[in-house]
């Protein structure tokens, strides 16, 4: 097990209603707030009226930002950005689903900095003394609700990118399972998709030896088994929505990555190439591209992993590692499967052009994942396997 | 799923050496440190040295308290108040198990109370402002490193008890595993057994739909089998060390009781009332007490949650729900048995005396347990068993 530092101080307010503690949260954090929100869907549900009741009730003055789009941009960054600096915004609050909160967290950032805040998704900047940010969550997916990482994407040059410190990290977020009965089953079950995919991320590394946290990581995984399904055949099923909720955050708040080398982030990175290009929802794309990813990697040294997946969280009972490693893929692409997501991009349809600038991009910084390090063309190649 | 809050913000910093970035941290929180420990083992280790070279490189001033005993008591608390008071110490740093952190934590709320520190202990008083606090951990059992819990002993009236604040969370945590290596087996096997049975308190629950949570919960089971012996037979076994030790601040840290009605605690508040007459150690009367509260406490409608943990910790493959239950605790006993920790009072010399005291006092507010409530005629007939 390797050096680690853990440090998850966001403060959880998970259940029904919990958003009426919002105002007790928010007066200890500021008095003039950015109200962040996306296209509208809490107008719909009524979630609008209840924030707006509890920013009244918490006494402190608010401006508005809506219409902040899935894969945010960063047009949508800096509108916040004038929006807090003009009015002397001193807390942000979001509202929605990983996009809203991962464009506040860059608003936040933005703000106290005098360049572009695409600077920090590139390494040209480092975030320092970020607005604090709150959350109210309406989709389980990301983890933005309890982490430091931002994604955010630029119209110009067709990039995503990633932004992270411990400073953007949420003083607090309110998770109500509620709120996701709205959500529909193709983003529910790319939600699910998306928390698994973080879980893959961070255990299938090159690491031995960090048992406690591939148990907790297949503990994560079984609990999407055990609920991806049930939440789409009834999108009221109180128990799924909070399962899926809270693994959401659990599965990207360093738990499961601490004592590791680092995460692979592959696949990851492959996607939000393909994504920057076709608007693709994420969690779909790594529907796709994480079983593609996994036959690609396989091979005798690595089979160890998968086999221990596929034993721990399939139950599957093969003695042979490079057959129960098969057998744990084949269980995930079933999985996927079972809940409506793609398995390849012409389902989708996304043509299979671009791929070499998108393999040059994903590279753009050298080869990438360190469970195997992937170079262009291997990258290229996984995206020629996808098709 | 019931709601709930979580907040864990201590910030840990875990691996070989990390003692030696203390000075940065401790800088950041005050300039007048109580410096405490225990009976003398830091400085045969080295640590003590290594502490006070951070300290004098923080260029802090520090006052020492040292002699804190397992079972702490409310002498030391008192002393160490004193020590604070008269030097205007503004944070506390705690080197040592359970026990010199618990004090700590009593120090820390009591040095701006004006009553005797017991009242936080007995619902006469709540804590306010306390302290800051940092730990340097050298044995993983109780998970006090990572939490607002404190348990100490009065020596007049022969009581144990517990105080519990979110403010007495540390502000951070030095786990090294390192520190461990020259714990002796009996040690050892006590503070694994301490780190299970802080999850068998949170995990045996009348709830139902927290699949997540009891699925972490079964990790860190997991986890302590997996090398509870690897730790006996090679003290210096890096790996099992760090696995047992991190898996001590996540058994205690919120992470599997949260939304849950409460952890159960009856066998806990049984065995401080034995330790508290008898200076056991609490980790070898947890393994005395366990199995027979399990065994008592087993019924149909309680067969469902030991038969879980039999077929998802220990592998047992039985249909019948009540086979299932009955083997899991068999298991449980035997695996106890198998780190060296004794099954019977009789084993450790505890007369079988004193039982109604201990029972009464156990029930002091009433019936404990939430898994089934235990009044005092029960809990005496647990100590019965236990003879």
């Amino acid at each position: 097990m390797k050096n680690f530092n853990f440090w998850a101080p966001t403060k959880i307010l998970f259940g029904k209603n919990k958003v009426n503690e919002l105002a007790d949260e928010i007066t200890q954090y500021g008095r003039k707030v950015l109200f962040a929100y996306g296209t509208g869907s809490i107008r719909k549900t009524g979630l609008y009226d209840k924030v707006a009741e509890q920013l009244k009730k918490a006494g402190v003055e608010y401006w508005e930002l809506s219409g902040i789009r899935p894969n945010p941009r960063l047009k949508s960054v800096n509108e916040g950005i004038d929006i807090c600096r003009k009015n002397n915004v001193d807390f942000i609050l979001a509202v929605g689903g990983g996009s809203v909160i991962d464009c506040c967290k860059a608003i936040a950032a933005g703000v106290p900095y005098d360049g572009d805040p695409w600077d920090f998704t590139v390494r040209k900047a480092t975030v320092k003394d970020p607005l604090p940010l709150g959350t109210i969550l309406t989709l389980s997916a990301t983890g933005t609700e309890m982490n430091g990482n931002a994604v955010i994407s630029r119209e110009d040059t067709k990039e995503k990118r990633a932004l992270s410190d411990d400073s953007l990290r949420p003083k607090f977020s309110i998770l109500d399972p509620v709120l996701t009965f709205s959500v529909n089953k193709w983003q529910t079950a790319a939600g699910t998709v998306d928390v698994m995919s973080h879980i893959f991320e961070q255990y299938f590394t090159p690491d031995r030896g960090t048992f406690v946290q591939d148990a907790i990581a297949e503990a994560i995984l079984r609990t999407c088994l055990e609920y991806g399904q049930a939440a789409l055949e009834n999108p009221e099923n109180y128990e799924a929505r909070a399962n899926l909720m809270w693994s959401s955050s659990l599965a990207l708040n360093g738990l499961t990555v601490t004592g590791k080398m680092a995460g692979d982030w592959a696949t990851h990175q492959i996607e939000h190439e393909l994504s920057a290009y076709n608007d693709l929802t994420h969690g779909a794309g790594l529907a796709i591209l994480f079983p593609v990813w996994m036959e690609y990697v396989l091979d005798e040294r690595r089979a160890f992993k998968f086999a221990q997946m596929a034993r721990n969280v399939f139950g599957i009972v093969e003695q042979n590692e490079m057959k129960a490693a098969e057998k744990g893929i084949a269980a995930v692409k079933e999985f996927f499967k079972s809940l409506g997501m793609p398995s390849s991009l012409h389902e989708v349809d996304i043509p299979a052009d671009n791929f070499d600038h998108m393999a040059e991009q994903a590279c753009k910084f050298g080869p990438i994942g360190v469970f195997k390090r992937l170079g262009k063309e291997q990258v290229k190649e996984i995206l020629e396997r996808a098709k």
